[in-house]
């Protein structure tokens, strides 16, 4: 029997501006990974997503991000690895604050956009990220790109790490994402966005846009969380796996 | 023998915009009430800030305040209890972000500006800062003005509290501090302002304005921290109360 | 024949985070409000709702809020006239930047939300945002709530003033809008909310909840953007003024 | 007779949060670059600068930044020249706000930090800026640095440019500045600061580290006006430079 962890990125709203189908994509994950407020949210939208979370019993990570709230924390902006700390601590810490309040618990981190991306590839910054995890507590689960700096950073400094995969975007020989500026970026038919997903937790490979095979780790799957079809694609897979035999737990 | 804490509000630089004499300040006070980053204060000010008060043996408390960092959190915004309790909830937990990361502990929560007077005489406002306190961490003390709202809000929920009052203020025979917008607002006199505090500290009451005795509780004195005569000050108070047989000491 | 501005709030975005229906709502209103980055609006949101206002022939003006963007410059907040005076300004210059550099025309100032609001009633508030207007370019028009302090205050400054009613909110006897924590305060029948305009257009009152006659001066309606209501409600106000001899043509 | 431009960043206070010795450094100088409220500054600020400015009768640019406040602007991000363009647009259009209002008027525009760092190398990014210059006010001067990317595109869009160069830093044989992470980037001893700009103003050449010339156009001296010794120093050029037959004038 395999089983796999769904994460959605929540609590994206930002005061009056409403994102997300928050409450109703919860029926269909495992772990929610939720904004401190740096890319998106704030503390209301913080506070009522942890409630959401804990009422559907998903998991709740924090999702920090860099300090652009104009930029959705999608543009690379070149912090220091002791900035990156920082913010990371902060973040980590005011969603803390609400999961504590709540009478719940914070399970995991998870990086958002750039920083995520950014610490996929620069390990000086994955390291920062990985001890600021470490450093408020080290049995958070650290939510990383699949084979990425960030997972060997968090493995290093002794945290558990979930190696993450996408279902809606292809890969490159080198296992990287193909960039979205190309064309053949994005998986746009649910069915083989699910297919690739099935392969990589049963078959332990991603085939490349070079047509080669990739070996990757899935313990858990991005999907998203803007859109109406958003909604029903993770209904779809969340289906889709379990019919398949692939349960969607919790990665811990 | 008597005894008294000696707060001041550290941790208010912003990126390139210092504030403060923080280093130097940490070396007469007991306690230090640290900035989060929504009146003033950034995560690498909050982080250097806590590690010098753990240098410093200095007790950490959250210092809270609107968002409002063009305004240094000193304009009244009409914000709602239920969004006065979110905004505490996430500032606390990202300073305590830092406190844990760092191997500190969190000792007090004390609102700032704005936030601090308006929950002083609004008690909706003061309880639902209360009761972001007590939902974080029960054991924290909250400060507030002596004989306030947020006072009787906190002991009402079950906190333990500490009375604050001003060595360079005056006060009104209603035992309110006489608005800064009148010209005997400030003490001056630095003789005066720590004989005021002494008389507070040893008797238990305060001259007011109109020449009545007002009883108050004088748990902690908070002086500031800006500028030269800040500094100067600080060292003055402390030296002259413990020469008056009144210890500087943290609250608990 | 009767004529009449309808206005509507656009540019409401920010970043990622949409809102509104700008583009379709444009087609049936003659002015069109321009948020400025402080409660709402980012510089690329401006531009390009500049540029759409521009493509549909439809006048342009700012509409500079309070400094709160998590509030959407709803809360009241304790600006000083001064302070308003410099982010009216503030607010003005950057989209006057917009429509300088895209070739267009700034035709008038309405401020948003709580500085509306406060304006409407403080004449010091009122007098510090109709100096601002009139200090960038005394041939704005400045828009606000008919009968208000901010009307008194354009018009003693010499600016020329659209005044602005409201076909969804009901009126209290003193002209004032009934608040909206009354449950009576909003008027959610179409043709009620229509047939209110028509007849402070054509009989230049304003039937009240405590059932008087309210003389009222009808310049510009506002009608909103947000939501698929708002899209349909422009569209039959729009087309119901219109049979009805009302035409819809900017202020000036 | 030769003649130079002496140019200085001002308003960078942000609320209570003061920097900079504005009035005092404006007796020295002929141009200020004032910043627009995204990296530093803020409307008041900007308010009473301008006012200082016009007093002091010291022309008047924008000084438009990334919008990064907490890192004062000179973190790169990774922004599109649309991006730029929208955000230049913005903060001239805000800065001529004020100048309108109070009586004045914008003469240059003098990107900061990591956007002027950017425009010097990024054609598309300076041509973005540059575009944002002159879709505003042709008329207005383009500040950058003196060979860089940005003069090139002021220059090809038909702007009049103003080439900058610097006092206290070195210079690589490329005629890049040296980067401060080099020990060798500032020139810290007075006297061969000024003596490298008379050099550069009147032979036209920079003695470079590698001990080449380059040959280089001063058409204004960046000073800086932060610290004590800012305002010691921008004394001391403006002297020694008049002794030596330079003017100070503006550029235009």
């Amino acid at each position: 029997m395999f089983k796999v962890d769904l994460n959605c990125d929540l609590g994206e709203s930002f005061g009056a501006h409403k994102m997300g189908n928050d409450a109703e994509i919860l029926d269909f994950v495992s772990s929610a990974n939720i904004a401190c407020g740096f890319h998106a949210g704030d503390p209301t939208v913080m506070k009522d997503t942890v409630e959401l979370a804990l009422a559907k019993n998903v998991k709740i990570g924090a999702h920090p991000g860099m300090p652009d709230l104009a930029g959705f924390g999608r543009r690379n902006i070149a912090i220091s690895p002791q900035e990156a700390f920082n913010i990371v601590v902060y973040q980590i810490g005011a969603l803390n604050g609400f999961t504590t309040a709540l009478g719940g618990k914070l399970e995991h981190v998870k990086p958002h956009g750039a920083l995520y991306n950014m610490a996929a590839k620069d390990p000086l910054l994955a390291t920062a990220i990985a001890e600021a995890v470490y450093a408020i507590n080290p049995e958070l689960v650290l939510y990383g790109l699949s084979g990425s700096a960030l997972i060997s950073a968090g493995e290093k400094i002794g945290l558990t790490t979930a190696s993450e995969v996408f279902s809606d975007r292809t890969y490159q020989e080198n296992g990287s994402l193909t960039a979205r500026s190309q064309s053949d970026a994005l998986i746009t038919d649910d069915r083989l966005a699910v297919s690739q997903v099935m392969t990589m937790i049963k078959s332990g490979f991603v085939q490349t846009q070079q047509q080669t095979k990739y070996s990757i780790l899935a313990d858990t799957v991005c999907i998203h969380g803007d859109g109406l079809h958003a909604l029903k694609f993770a209904q779809y897979i969340n289906q889709t796996l379990t019919e398949n035999s692939i349960s969607i737990v919790p990665f811990r």
